[in-house]
């Protein structure tokens, strides 16, 4: 999908000195610098913004939107550019926001179970900072991304299934809005049935409504135990049924994932592993140390009835490290089968009675097709990735691997699913909402004209203006 | 809280013929019919419509509130008409859709865990319909109220410290807009970044933003094992701190909750018991067989520390119903304690670690005030209610019982809580948004603004125009 390349606002030098009377000497418009704000880890071409600004608190960047608001000038927030639909692609130019930091915990509260963030603090930074306070956070994408990005995209991540979203995980928020005014979303209440959901409607609004500078966020106390697990299957439907079987038993699985033959075959390759090459699904257990031992064997009698042969534990820390490494390099290992090559990632997600079907197609598709592309998913949410490995300069390769991207998703959406299960809109998946949506599109596109009437905030993703 | 009661807008007979010729014989506009359309079970002044229809399918409203806009006729969605808050009344005249006749469950997938109902199922009908799939649907305020009814107030209940409100265990919705257009807010899917939240946006938008006339609903398996307990406690923060180490040890505990000494009494002398007269937790567990064993254990421990020195068990099915009935019936055992009484109630609730202090604020203002309150509360969840037992023709003590609510509301936001838990805004909250939101509420009322811009859809409620 091409982005709409309307010409890019020029900043004027008054612009630029009035930019640097908010964050002094914080502000770059070198090349090099603003190439890289411009760009995700995606495949999609990238933009850069016209002027880039570091911004240290939830006043300056009031500051600079008021301005940018002012001159109608593009805003385009920017964590880790670990985003994989060109989120931060410059598309109208403007000033990106770098939040990066922004990176401080501003509080935390072990009693009520949630912490307080700055959006350049990174899920790793958080879990470090949380360490010994006995509580996590959850939500794991496979980038150690910020907490902003997060959640302005919604991500979510391997342990999904059992600790839910951000769009689960997010208390509260504070947000600069298009014109500069600075709301808070909601308290830190649990539950409230206070107004509308301000919270979920910023959370996975991909920076276009607003600017996130602080998150209050749900923690969870470290379980007591851990173990994990891999069992691998004869075919991918008997993978697919020990899911949904674990899911209806009401097992609080804390992690499922998928990898399909071909993946295993990668990740040998890539950590000297031998595990079989088929169908394959790792697991992860958290709670008591009794029961995590019942969960576990609940699921072993499961996968047993499907006709897994070989289910492995794994519960020493070491062990798991291990198998958790195997998992979190697939994308690496994929990209490793043909050197050289670049990856176009998919994301699909589909109800689970549906996710057997929609694999199996999606595989004998991809196979057809000729691309190599293996197959790893959080199916307890019935969400799946491929990663198709492309030359980058094989324009004929680049156009089918689109189609089957574009295939995945109409198949997902005829199967009751949704384009994108956890990375996002961005430009990448702008014209799938069409489909997708149908007539709610247009009341999404209500509110964006509401709150942002200039369409000056991150213009030209989610919603076509 | 006065409502704004501006001149109810006429409907003339054009229009109710107009109407007729959608809803045929299915309209009313008998008086005894209007004034019941226009009360809940609260002390909130009610207001009739100027016609009530009974709705049979989407189609059927979106044609009546196509036929409404086009003559700026205030529409009202009307369920059960069990809300607290007023959100029922008519204040401006106007058409009350009743969507009770829309009772239908729709479908279930036992494989998804989910189901779609049409907004008049309530509660109790949906849960004796699963039955035989062994599944269930846990959000249970007090009253057997409408699915419909129970989104648009974003409402809980006993076990949300579990399985979560509402706002979690909606999947996805049909909504006629407020000019007759019919979305779908989002797909089946358990995960999505796929744009704007606009299920979570209707979610507690109590008929301000459209009519919910499909919802699709998360549901859970029932519990291989069940059990409950009751421990009374010397003082309640030993009650309070027993809840925030249950919770911060990640016991998943089902249901939490707690009834002050003047509740037990109350329960008590109403229901024949003979519970100790000091603050009480009620809990239950579900999990396997061990494993609810061992959360109960826990918990007794836990109990144990603080103070509690009669952890009383109720495994069988017959004395679990027995406990959990009589806490379902602590209202009427309330207003029992000074017959021929009105019951007001009220709603907060607070981040856990201010819980003790802000339950204990309010016992004593409750006291000093004169004012018959007993305090129950869904305490894992921070949110807690008090039935303040009024003289309805004592003006001077109502006016007692407002100041006793405002206070009790301002506590709560002065300690990072907000002014409704579960019950909503209605009219009868709606002043206290402008102290919890600030700026968030105009932010809210450009989103009404935006999606109705007549302000025809429940006007009066949640966002003053």
């Amino acid at each position: 999908m091409q982005p709409d390349l309307a010409a890019p606002v020029e900043l004027t030098d008054d612009f630029i000195e009035a930019l640097r009377g908010i964050v002094e000497q914080r502000l770059s418009t070198s090349e090099a610098v603003r190439e890289q704000h411009g760009r995700d880890e995606s495949y999609h071409p990238s933009q850069a913004p016209g002027a880039v600004v570091y911004a240290h608190s939830t006043e300056e960047v009031s500051a600079v939107v008021k301005l940018c608001a002012e001159h109608k000038v593009p805003v385009i927030p920017f964590g880790t550019g670990t985003s994989l639909e060109g989120h931060v692609a410059a598309l109208r130019g403007g000033v990106c926001i770098d939040v990066t930091e922004m990176n401080e915990v501003l509080r935390v509260s072990v009693e009520d179970l949630d912490v307080t963030v700055q959006p350049g603090v990174t899920r790793k930074q958080l879990n470090e900072y949380l360490r010994d306070t006995g509580l996590f956070f959850p939500v794991d994408p496979g980038a150690d991304a910020s907490i902003g990005g997060m959640t302005a995209t919604r991500a979510s991540g391997t342990n999904a299934v059992r600790y839910g979203t951000m769009r689960e995980n997010v208390l509260s928020l504070t947000v600069v809005m298009a014109d500069g005014r600075v709301i808070r979303t909601s308290s830190r209440a649990r539950k409230s049935s206070a107004g509308y959901d301000l919270t979920r409607l910023f959370v996975g609004s991909e920076g276009t409504l607003g600017v996130i500078t602080e998150i209050t966020l749900r923690l969870f106390g470290i379980p007591e135990a851990t173990s994990a697990a891999v069992a691998s299957f004869p075919s991918l439907e008997a993978a697919v049924n020990t899911v949904i079987l674990t899911i209806q038993s009401g097992i609080p699985v804390a992690r499922i994932e998928l990898l399909d033959e071909l993946q295993m075959d990668a990740i040998n390759k890539y950590s000297g592993l031998n595990y079989p090459k088929q169908p394959t699904l790792f697991f992860e257990f958290h709670g008591s140390d009794a029961g995590v031992k019942e969960q576990a064997e609940t699921v072993q009698a499961i996968a047993d009835d499907f006709g897994s042969a070989d289910f492995k534990w794994a519960t020493k820390a070491e062990d798991r490290t291990k198998l958790w490494q195997a998992r979190h390099d697939a994308y690496y290992a994929a990209m490793a089968l043909r050197p050289g090559c670049k990856g176009m990632t998919t994301d699909v997600c589909v109800p689970i009675s549906r996710l057997a079907e929609c694999l199996l197609e999606t595989r004998k598709d991809i196979d057809e097709s000729g691309i190599v592309a293996p197959i790893v998913g959080h199916v307890g949410d019935g969400n799946f990735h491929t990663a198709m490995i492309i030359s980058p300069d094989d324009e004929e390769e680049i156009a089918r691997a689109y189609e089957v991207n574009e295939r995945m998703v109409m198949r997902a959406l005829a199967m009751g699913g949704t384009c994108t299960g956890e990375h996002g809109v961005g430009y990448g998946k702008m014209d799938f909402l069409v489909a997708e949506h149908g007539e709610a599109l247009s009341v999404m596109r209500s509110l964006k004209m509401a709150l942002d009437p200039d369409n000056i905030m991150n213009p030209g993703k989610i919603i076509r203006p």
